[in-house]
């Protein structure tokens, strides 16, 4: 099942490692703790929508940014994939 | 402060209408009570993503255009806007 909490989790731990940050230092400058962030990052737990803003802020990109990208993961997800029969014959 | 809950609720409020339905039908269909999809509409809930997979079933809804939109409206937001201030002199 795609789930939106997974990759807008996906999505905030690809800025935050492209950045080189540690799980400390974002959490930190987003006034969160270290745990919720992890379990945000990893899809375990919804973010709510004010501490989402506050990540964002601490990762320095736009909310907008991020539900975009989200956004395209899903829809390529959701689109039927063509596959690929050889024939036996 | 720009919310994603907000901008969720608004775009699932939008759909239901535009499809003449109610909140007790849409509710219905996707197993969820009134009093949270309309919650949930209004902004005032965090929608649970898999209770969001069941509001957009039930409204015939793919995720990623739900959040194609929200996305587009919160860049939209995101964007500073250009003053025109009148020159009094």
């Amino acid at each position: 099942m795609i789930l939106l909490r997974t990759h807008i989790g996906h999505s905030l731990r690809a800025t935050r490692v492209a950045q080189g940050r540690t799980l400390r230092d974002v959490a930190k400058s987003a006034r969160v703790s270290l745990g919720y962030l992890s379990e945000v990052e990893r899809g375990q737990k919804e973010a709510s929508s004010e501490l989402l803003n506050a990540i964002c802020l601490a990762l320095e990109i736009s909310l907008g940014h991020v539900l975009a990208e989200v956004a395209s993961q899903v829809a390529a997800l959701e689109t039927p994939h063509l596959t690929v029969v050889e024939d036996a014959a």
